[in-house]
């Protein structure tokens, strides 16, 4: 695995796009970190994958530490492996902003899969604005889409604003809880009946596992019957009982998701909701190059007096910026 | 409290500001409605404050749940009523997006200070976008500033990304911890160190409090002389006993706090961190007006056609946001 290469691929970007497309996995882990690193290739490399960047259904895992949903991505793996289908991975801790805390997690589990070919596996770290992590993760499911994997699995840690951000990239999501996780259910009841389209209990040889079980069924069924649920799809959430790491209940879990796959498909839900994020992601894209624009502009004058004229405590940053906006340009650079 | 104003006062922000400026509660309460529902009025709001809201001295509090930082907010107002000076409370909880969970743990809290004309709580809940919490954060502590109290003590829950937004705000952070939550200090080390100023251990009398504020005293030793630490006031995070509950080492506390801020103006940080602090309130609001001129331009051709191609697969995000881009205006409206 450490083996250097004889002769080190190309770095342009279309030769790299050209050999993703045909599958090459150092390719791939190339483009990924130029699409992390914000490359100025990255909107050529992003065009010219897009006709391949939906072929993927993508599946996230989420839930509290501890919860086991490391675990569980594997299993899950495991069998789409052994259905022949190859799977991308994409770990995401957004929990530890300055340390990047997902690079040992990473290591640790390149090791099951490390000889597998058909695995994939990425992990990611808050680089900055939380913003700007949803807008890397939604960029490296349709790079591990357009590499021809037909199955993408989300990992995030905890059911907080960044989690609910990524978990919009995700087509179905599975939030894992554990007997333990009793109190941040009480905490988080509303935000995870939103956020879950199967509710999966592991560890559940554990006392307390069929109470936590029988709590989500009545919340879900409420939640299913309540008017101001979300009615595109009808849809009233499972739970299931799951032990990950003796591999009892995955077989089922991966029926729920192919069964909300399908109700999803049928509704024409499937379609519509990637239609909408496709147009959110334009919007992302507007306002992070009117941010950089920005940037540029307030190292010169008469930008940069007013602002300093702001942090002196001389002019209220409503009338600055009321005064910059018109200065901005929007014109092609 | 729960009597009707036998004269309701007026809604005109113009008349609601000058009675803020006299010390009026009710208008106070008023004004911060309209800034979290970001009424129209809200930039003249804040230009006709803008000479007042430099006044106070934020403090943060935050930590993880079940920290105690409900108790010692209450505490800490508590010594500094007994000082002589008025405080003003937000408490902020970014962590149910979906419930406003902060209702709650306001009413509890109202009680205690209900009587008192020298204390004014505000509980702050995540509405729509993690961002606009954060903003909305910082011009209430602004209007409490305004109002009049030497003294704003913010209370967050959690250490992730928002709560490290929102202590972007105030001027020394607490961060409060309990022995039990020996995990979430291994995960957090190194955000903990770059976000606290003051660690407070609460519960000390408990098993496990003098580990933990060993552990804590040698990272902040170690983070204090490592050359990438920020290095513009010279201060090492000092580790406190607290038992809020019992108003044990409260007094102490206070007394760091003080010091923290004594240390901030000798070398002038706290003027250049309030400055930088407005010049970034300045591009937020810049972004804001962009985000929202973006959306009522989408309603109208040709904007809506791109969009529209962008959601149906036709057209890639990248090449849809080069061509709107120069569409948008950005002229005075």
């Amino acid at each position: 695995m450490t083996a250097p290469d004889a002769r080190p691929p190309s770095r342009d970007p279309q030769a790299l796009v050209e050999r993703v497309l045909r599958g090459d996995r150092l390719a791939l882990a190339r483009l990924i970190t130029l699409v992390e690193n914000r490359s100025p290739a990255v909107p050529e490399i992003m065009k010219a994958l897009h006709p391949r960047s939906r072929d993927a259904y993508v599946v996230g895992v989420t839930g509290p530490p501890g919860a086991g949903k490391s675990t569980l991505v594997d299993r899950l793996t495991a069998h789409l492996r052994a259905a022949g289908d190859s799977v991308g991975i994409v770990a995401v801790d957004p929990s530890s902003p300055f340390t990047g805390g997902a690079v040992l997690g990473d290591r640790i589990r390149m090791q099951a899969h490390a000889l597998d070919p058909g695995v994939f596996i990425r992990s990611m770290a808050t680089r900055g604005s939380v913003g700007g992590l949803a807008r890397a993760t939604g960029e490296v499911i349709r790079l591990l889409a357009a590499a021809g994997h037909p199955w993408v699995l989300v990992e995030t840690v905890g059911v907080g604003q960044t989690e609910l951000d990524v978990m919009q990239l995700v087509d179905t999501t599975v939030v894992v809880l554990v007997p333990e996780s009793g109190d941040a259910v009480q905490t988080m009841k509303a935000g995870l009946m939103e956020a879950a389209d199967i509710f999966a209990v592991n560890k559940a040889d554990r006392t307390g596992a069929p109470g936590l079980m029988a709590e989500l069924r009545f919340a879900a069924h409420l939640h299913h019957a309540s008017p101001t649920s979300r009615k595109d799809v009808d849809w009233e959430v499972p739970v299931l009982s799951l032990q990950a790491q003796h591999d009892v209940g995955v077989t089922e879990l991966l029926a729920e998701i192919r069964r909300h796959r399908a109700a999803l498909e049928a509704s024409g839900v499937l379609a519509s909701r990637r239609g909408e994020r496709l147009a959110a992601e334009v919007e992302t894209l507007l306002t992070d190059e009117f941010r950089a624009r920005l940037h540029r502009q307030a190292r010169d004058e008469p930008f940069r007096a007013i602002l300093d004229a702001v942090a002196a405590g001389h002019l209220d940053p409503y009338t600055a910026a009321a005064r910059l906006l018109p200065m901005i340009s929007l014109e092609p650079s």
